[in-house]
């Protein structure tokens, strides 16, 4: 093996070409090869210029996707081959990115490897609403939570913890499974006026933003025709005071003037 | 008030000024004045150029520290006499980053702004460590916590309901506080055996990680003298099977010759 050869498990953030990290930029446009999931925007891949191989190597909704064995076993091979490897991941990827098995499959084979962070979706959604994740006095926590588990349907959080813990809740992948998660944190206790976010395609030109209580929510979003890649986000933190909601309304009608 | 002017609020990340988002790169070389948190890098400012006026609103540890009210002063002000304004908060503004105070202030005033994501010090931490924050079938929730309440000791967190959420903690300014972290965590449930690592100064040169579990990490962190920022990592999620440990101290030996 070349013994330069190195692997880099690389953030690229929530899809907006410009919240990628520099470090992300140059470790693409130095790779030799790009192992790309279907959530990095092309624009994304396009900014590496014209050296690196592009490999896409997850396609969403599961069709066609390589499983993670494959995954894992192209990453090994590659940098067995002497390649310099990038390997980006949509958002950062020790949340929600499945970075244990790569980086496992990486230390079994003595491959030297680097995590570089990056923007996750839940912090990109936030930022797209204008409502920070936590508040003093209201929220001093905040969880991220997926809404799918291994076989597809909802894992088995502790609903009454999660409700209980005061702290906004970020549910990732849970546009599908919204109904279900609705129901356990209403059964766990949180009353059906919480209020509740959806973010769809956080930080892209096609976002979509839906606001609802956890109550009203589900229907919302069934009636919006969400597709794309959605974000919950349910908490106290999220309700805007009135004088604050008119207030951000005059702003962006002077805007549009 | 010139009807061009905008206030962006910044997040420069957890401190390696490769780990700025292009974005927020752009805007800083593009803002007539900085207002920047003491915690934001100073090789992250020589990035900016030349052209903006840079001016400190936050000293570390209190000491001649502007309160919040004066930075909000400042940041309407500026914009009020007509100057673009880049706010540069560490990590993500939206987490822990106080920025409800000064949106509510600019809308107040009707001044429009944009918030900006930028890499959370919770993911740089957890890749330094090698560490993926959530892990299937192991912890399907990450949750950020402050360990620094308004009056600078320990907010009043459902302990319960953290220790019994399941997924990985991060404490964030949780360094000080460590003590009661840990004494609130075990008598609510959770084992003294349970993982548990500091990093301090993560993503800069100095950083440093303390192994340890929730038990012997207080002690630890105290006699290795932390003064930095850190952040507390806790959970299953952080327990590295003992052949993944030999497969990295074997990696990283190599990578030394």
């Amino acid at each position: 093996m070349n013994s330069m050869v190195k692997v880099f498990l690389v953030g690229a953030g929530p899809g907006d070409p410009e919240l990628l990290t520099l470090k992300a930029l140059r470790l693409m446009q130095a790779a030799d090869v790009i192992l790309y999931d279907s959530l990095v925007d092309k624009r994304i891949l396009t900014l590496a210029g014209a050296r690196p191989r592009r490999v896409d190597v997850g396609k969403r909704c599961g069709a066609h996707s390589a499983s993670q064995l494959q995954i894992t076993g192209l990453l090994v091979a590659e940098a067995i081959a002497g390649h310099n490897v990038a390997r980006l991941k949509g958002g950062d990827p020790m949340i929600f990115g499945r970075a244990t098995e790569e980086m496992d499959a990486l230390s079994a084979y003595g491959i030297p490897f680097e995590v570089v962070p990056g923007v996750t979706a839940a912090t990109a959604a936030a930022a797209s609403i204008g409502q920070s994740l936590t508040k003093r006095g209201v929220s001093r926590s905040v969880h991220f939570l997926t809404g799918h588990g291994a076989d597809g349907g909802l894992p088995a959080h502790d609903w009454a913890a999660l409700t209980k813990s005061g702290g906004t809740l970020v549910v990732y992948m849970g546009g599908r499974t919204l109904s279900g998660l609705a129901w356990h944190f209403i059964e766990a206790g949180m009353p059906p006026s919480m209020p509740a976010i959806v973010v769809e395609n956080a930080s892209l030109a096609n976002e979509r933003v839906i606001h609802g209580t956890i109550g009203t929510l589900p229907r919302e979003v069934q009636n919006a025709n969400c597709t794309g890649p959605a974000l919950v986000m349910i908490g106290e933190a999220l309700r805007e005071p009135a004088a604050l909601r008119e207030a951000l309304h005059a702003v962006s009608e002077r805007a549009e003037v």
